[in-house]
């Protein structure tokens, strides 16, 4: 009657690089990659994960890690962990394989993440035209709360996901992948449906030896040559998973833990799974909700439509709803103390939801960006009365970290907004002198 | 000391087409049509309106009047009301206009409605290049509870929602949206970002005066005449508010009522809400959740990538990514007993939920669609024994009401899917046996 | 292909008298009252119904009606309604009867109820010690939300259910009820547990000819003269059903509709409820609860152990813990400007909850009344800075309506309370300065 | 910028015993037990606790432990904490000490808790007349989730709280329970008001030498001798805070840790807590309910009055009504596979709500028991199919631990459910041979 404490079955050391860890680990998709541990069907056991940078962003006071980032050596993952049954028979394509994320959380010692946006020519995101510096803001955990000395005045219970989580592709799909993502690459800009705001990232990140991490294949064999030309990257969500972001920019970003059980539905993938595109490898994975969340009541819900910045309607476009959805989120919410750069680094980790609300009444596509209410400590609903309301909002609050933007690319402004935003520092001058 | 019952200040008889209402409707945005209606800040009120077909579709077992429907006699609006505070001022352009939705819900005697999806060669859809039929469903209530004879075994509390509801826009604002939609629609089809599947449908409604209703503006006179030119189509979401649908195709459609209650910020939008556009009109409208909804605590999430049904990869590209996540969706349920078709209208309609949940990975945008388990008289997850569980499954069930489709269009087919969906009848058919 | 409109099975005219009704109604339990309508298993059927006090209490400025309120001539039901399956065949003893609760509303011109407090000597209540005036406040209702010209401050969705409902109890049934609620009452006084505070009301209603209806049975006849002296009152919940309150003191009373649906579950008294009582007969009803309610994520609780008022400890007496919880919950509130009859009957109809949270460790139960945040205007947490925070608390709010207490009964009163209630008007009136 | 870990201000070693740590444990409330920490208002601290019984139930396959364990050496609390504010005062008398649990779970290595009914003459519990005998159920834990062996079946996602929590009473504080509970026993059975059920348990827990735990305090001095004739047991809830078990019985006991933040509101208690007692000491806590929390939307509610098994009427009697709603409950998810013991316990544990639902109409209050469906692998709803769907039921599970019961005190049968209780097995067996 031994107690139920999982089997470790990937540890990680923080104190060293990822590519000097114990267990190796990975930075590539690729079917012979091998695996470094292997469980069974119902075995409940533990992952330890580096944060996806494998620690090069520091809980320090400057933003120049995320500005000078090599991102080439960056997503490090845990794994592959082999899956058996109880006659020890693997876990082979065509099976589902059901995937219970028990816990999650911090590794002890370690509890702090950060949330960042790249600087506009080394990684860019999505709002990059508008926020082109690279920032930084650390996130202290107190229990399951979080907060950040950069964002005062704002607390959260966080809603976790392990980030990117997915089955090793095969061959055949590993091909695809590579073949249409190389053809969105060399097709090019003109490919491009979005405001020219992110043009300047790659389109795609092909497969590239550089910063290549290939577990226990070691780097320089004729094997690894070869897989490290083969083996996709890890960045976006793809059919065998991917990564979990809720959200639009990155999360709180840390190390941390993962309590998994798995279960082999033999042949699930035909039994569930109708694939949907050209071959029968096009699927995409199923979710169920943990029952264990934030619960929040009260949600402030800005919408956007498929109108760009510079007034240019799209056709359905959701990506640019959304965008716009977000802009006006943080328009918003800086009229209560916050810098643009602090609304947006909030909204990339707090328990916001973003939704496509509407996707058929042509020509303009819906998206929402709903944030609940609760995570403030002021209420930031309109009100009749005028916007700050009591004295704290005058004091100056600490922002978040930010580097310089040396680039040359245009960034973009909005005139107007300058207006009021002037317009609505004298209101707050004034109120200071009450 | 007498009820508060609201003041009924726009009633409908759904015995009369639209244009022969007392109160006149109208089914254009334009700032001179003249207001029906005037209610105080403050003050509880009721309005009713027609469906949005404005009667056009019928309870009855035939699809024919979704397939032949005038699409240019649609999308009556009750109104315009004019709101003004305790000394007669109306709200006016600068105000920001807080309105309460208090209720809604069917009218006594009507409490009925309808979810359809159109023929691709008349109006077509989302999914319309899978779909190209026009379907339809009937759907009644009992209480808070819809079912629907086509779609049996489903049965769920709706998430009731206005439809449109928007103020008058400026004629700045609306000669911004009649540019940029005619840009839209001129420049045609090499501005297309989404596969081929919606290009048949015009890529926006501009100004006719086609089916042209403007409340209290005579038709045929030159004012009319002047306004039916410029007047925006109600069809789509804009700044001013509009369409407030949550899915992707048409929710049930049915006349009802509003109960509402108006206040008026003064220079609310100066205060609020920052442009974000290229001119000081670029804003959208803001939202709160209201406290009585559908709760539910399990969801089946779908998953979609930017990723087409040809295989094309697409960059981040929200939409496409939402299209694949409901096509996910179809084809996962409708082994369960029911046609696609019937899914596609379920999904329509049903309190699902449709997020971004990545925007910022190149080149995958991620979407889903979250789907509550409750709503079905079966437990839909995944399991390891195999799908069809009991008898039930095997009897046939009634599907909606289809038409033929006519057109020349091609539409998308699944080649591999119609594999699986033959082996999946063969085993259902030995499983009968037992 | 017409409309599921309910068939309306019971109607009532709220201009006549509860004995005036055309389908006559009934204020006793007892299985010989001719059922007035029938209902098929399956069948979606809507039922009205009169206000519990028949029209008594009005919508007027004087809490008098409850004052003088004749309590023999109250809890009119409507009903009975005989439910039969497909062949004709009726529910009888041993079936199980699932009622589908669909819908229920006010009726229409009558959107209006009251919340009130008996007269110490006539009805009285749960805290009749501390409260011995009569009391009234009147709601009214936007949409789904009700509000007090008597409780301003305050507006919340309705948790709404239907008051009384249940079926008639069979012969033997009713006859352990009646022997044993005369035992009760004849056992008197010496068998209470409470503090002194309830032993002015009846310690049970037993049958009594004294205003009772009996639907189509005509008084005066002998069959009325015999059933009268056997039928049981309607007050309090028993095995079959009854009082569906959640609080403490009687929600918003009013007259309105329900929409049910029945199934009938043959035998399924043996099959799901096995009795725990002394006879076959001892078994209660099962709820589920309905996926429609107003959803709040912020609560503030509040507790009460068995203790009572005096100090004198019970032994593991939920009741008396209760009691303390809400007595906490009255004075705390009383704080933010209200006056403790306010909050007395906002508790007794708002959505909070009532929780037994020990009632293991002796001597003493725990009970918590938990209120939700959002239903104040006001932010009513504990915080640091001292309570009354803004203007708006020194402004004089408009009281309930109140009687005079002419009765002779002591009542409980709290000095301590009183000094730091002066105490706090003091400081009140010096922030009024300021 | 460190990271802000939480500074663990009590440690326990669970090796030893309760009196051998470290840091000092004890087991009564009493303002001289010396502080064994001290913290800063606003500080992120970390505590370590034992279980409630420090050790003495043990992860093993018998139920032996509970039977016979020495209840004189029991409750053992880590602290006092001494909580002091930025200028080193500490909180006193008359100060609101606001606590915010951020955190709380099992010690590493120590992921097991058990939950237990005690023997009916050692201890004895809620139901102890109905289940007379000591039985233990081992809970594991995988991640969020707990499971029992003991109770298959069956897993959830924990509803965690402290337990017991309070804070040091006051001299004048202690005397008054010490009077109230001491009259209590002295008065002895004859103010019972429940059913003879609990009688055989003490009353009320009064100071005693026996076991008794001071911490700094050395056992056997002066001080110790005069405290420990004074200091009051930590059994049950009082004024300064207590158990917070939301059940009744016992929730799933382990050791573990919290973390928590305190605030002191000066003299909050004359701001906030007006007291409602004899005494300006009569206060009780007020707790806000943490935003995460298992989510569950499907509940099966089950109702019990104030009717005890034996038939008698008892008035207004919460305590009798809960405990009839918990046999109802206990009853109706016998019929799926499980014995009552096994019920009773998982009852104890799970994540149900006990609730007051009517407590004004006499004579019968009226309690209910709420219970989520999804902890079940099976629909535990009432259907129209007969109860046992599928041939899981039949398997025969394993049962909880269970003593025998040598006592000689009558336990409650009741005999007509034994009859349904034979006819259903027999009923079984029939299915076994399908």
């Amino acid at each position: 009657m031994a107690p139920a404490s999982p089997r470790v079955v990937v540890k990680v050391d923080l104190k060293k690089k990822p590519w000097q860890q114990n267990q190796p680990l990975h930075n590539r998709w690729h079917p012979e990659i091998p695996s470094v541990a292997e469980v069974m069907a119902g075995e409940f056991f533990r992952v330890e994960m580096v944060d996806w940078t494998g620690g090069a962003v520091k809980d320090d006071d400057s933003a120049g890690d995320i500005k000078s980032i090599d991102l080439s050596t960056v997503h490090y993952l845990s794994g592959p962990i082999k899956v058996v049954d109880e006659e020890g028979v693997a876990a082979k394509t065509g099976d589902l394989l059901a995937v219970d994320i028990c816990n999650l959380g911090p590794l002890p010692g370690n509890e702090w993440g950060f949330t960042g946006s790249f600087d506009r020519e080394n990684g860019g995101g999505f709002l990059t035209d508008h926020f082109p510096c690279a920032t930084k803001a650390i996130w202290y955990f107190e229990g399951i709360y979080a907060y950040s000395p950069q964002i005062p005045g704002v607390r959260f219970p966080g809603l976790t996901h392990p980030g990117i989580i997915g089955t090793a592709p095969s061959k055949e799909l590993l091909r695809i992948w590579n073949e249409r993502e190389r053809h969105l690459e060399e097709s090019g800009l003109k490919s491009l449906s979005l405001c020219e705001v992110v043009h300047q990232r790659p389109l795609a990140n092909l497969p590239t030896s550089k910063g290549c991490l290939l577990g226990n294949i070691e780097e320089g064999t004729p094997e690894w040559e070869r897989i490290s030309k083969e083996a996709a990257r890890t960045i976006p969500g793809r059919e065998n998973g991917g990564d979990g972001e809720i959200s639009f920019c990155g999360a709180i970003e840390m190390s941390g833990f993962l309590e998994l059980k798995c279960e082999i539905i033999r042949n699930g993938m035909q039994e569930y799974l109708t694939p949907m595109g050209p071959t029968p490898l096009h699927v995409n994975p199923i979710f169920e909700i943990g029952p264990v969340e934030p619960r929040f009541s009260e949600w402030l819900v800005f919408e956007g439509i498929s109108v760009d910045e510079s007034g240019k309607q799209h056709y359905l476009d959701a990506t640019v709803a959304y965008k716009r959805a977000v802009l006006n989120a943080i328009d918003y919410l800086s009229k209560f103390g916050y810098s643009k750069e602090q609304v947006y680094l909030l909204l990339s980790c707090c328990p916001c939801e973003g939704r496509i609300s509407g996707i058929v009444d042509a020509p303009n596509a819906v998206a929402t960006l709903a944030i609940p209410t609760a995570i403030f400590d002021q209420d930031i609903r309109p009100k009749t009365r005028k916007v700050p309301a009591g004295p704290r909002i005058v004091k100056k609050k600490p922002d978040v970290l930010k580097s310089t933007y040396d680039g040359k690319l245009p960034i973009t402004k909005n005139p107007t907004s300058f207006f009021h935003l002037s317009f609505y520092k004298e209101k707050l001058h004034l109120e200071t002198n009450n």
